[in-house]
């Protein structure tokens, strides 16, 4: 039927969107790697620990985008109830129109039929049925769209303030590098941010544990 | 050279980032269209107005990820600068080093030979090179490094705050839902959301216009 056919395809598109951002999140991680990779091999001390740090701070901004992909799927079992309510919906419909078109057929061929009276305490039945069945049609399609956006909703958030407090300790990162420019034959001043650089990372992680959602903390 | 090499990977793998948040963006741009089409065609004039309003929502929530991807492609090109410069720095490495093997072999064979003075010569031309590209690598990895990931950060940062904003309109949209449950037989009160609902929508694109990087409202 039309109407699960709709919700059919959304369901399907609505995965494709947390497969695209798994394999965003994991392409991040990827990069992650080889910039550390990248920096270690160069002769400057202070890339060679900020590209590994900077990475770290990469990597966790990935597994951000990998964990939303994982709630946006928990918000796709709701649709497939909608989905699925959709579907059951069906058949009490086509049943109570089957009964009335009959009814209508006899009525017109022969009113004083006994079949009369036996297809319209059909159609009560059939009419009940389909009650109960739209009546559930509305409340699961009503409390699951709430729940399955709501669900959504509270998981980009979720991303976003995680991924907002990891890239600030990210450029706190790029501060403890010295970028003026040194004239050929000079070194830069030795990187002492080492230390600072460790500190930064573990401010982060800290900063990720006590993070509480909104609606937690409200 | 095997220095450029590992950039050359990174930016390569940068690039397939940004093209997964494209696809990303993309395919929840795709969602919302089938979610406001799905309720269209429900009976419920409450989840029609709701599903159309939230796939408004969810369009911009994707188009942030599209227009994150083109600022992912901006930090890209910053490691090009460092990949370009890493691999011409190369030629100027080799060339001192053959001097100075030349120079060697020469003064273990005839240390009397007029060629020694040429060959100390052209090693200080080479050397006097050399050291200014290996002062080049250093400024232009350091400024490109920091430049890259600052803009990187930036631009998860804008998204991050710009798709919160989305989202919280979204649960505003959400709780016009009344969705206690209906017996059967009976109707949901009617929905009376929409004048609000538009305006939700309009409070979203003003908080968004208002929007302003901290780094330029501090």
């Amino acid at each position: 039927p039309e109407l699960s056919q709709r919700m059919f395809r959304l369901v399907k598109a609505t995965r494709d969107v947390g497969n695209a951002y798994e394999t965003a999140g994991q392409r991040r991680v990827t990069v992650a790697l080889q910039l550390a990779d990248w920096g270690e091999q160069t002769a400057d001390t202070a890339i060679s620990d900020l590209a590994d740090k900077v990475g770290v701070i990469l990597t966790e901004i990935g597994e951000l985008d990998k964990k939303y992909a994982i709630a946006a799927d928990i918000a796709r079992t709701h649709l497939k109830l909608i989905r699925d309510t959709e579907r059951s919906v069906h058949p009490s419909r086509e049943g109570m129109q089957r009964v009335t078109d009959e009814l209508q057929k006899i009525m017109a061929k022969d009113p004083q039929s006994d079949r009369v009276v036996m297809l319209e305490q059909e159609f009560q039945r059939a009419r009940a049925k389909n009650l109960v069945a739209e009546a559930q049609l509305t409340n699961v399609t009503r409390q699951n769209f709430k729940e399955a956006y709501r669900k959504e909703f509270d998981a980009v958030i979720e991303r976003a303030e995680k991924q907002i407090i990891m890239a600030r300790h990210g450029h706190r990162l790029l501060r403890l590098l010295d970028y003026e420019a040194v004239p050929p034959g000079s070194v830069p001043e030795p990187y002492t941010g080492d230390t600072q650089a460790r500190q930064i990372l573990n401010d982060a992680k800290d900063d990720l544990k006590d993070w509480t959602p909104e609606s937690r903390s409200v």
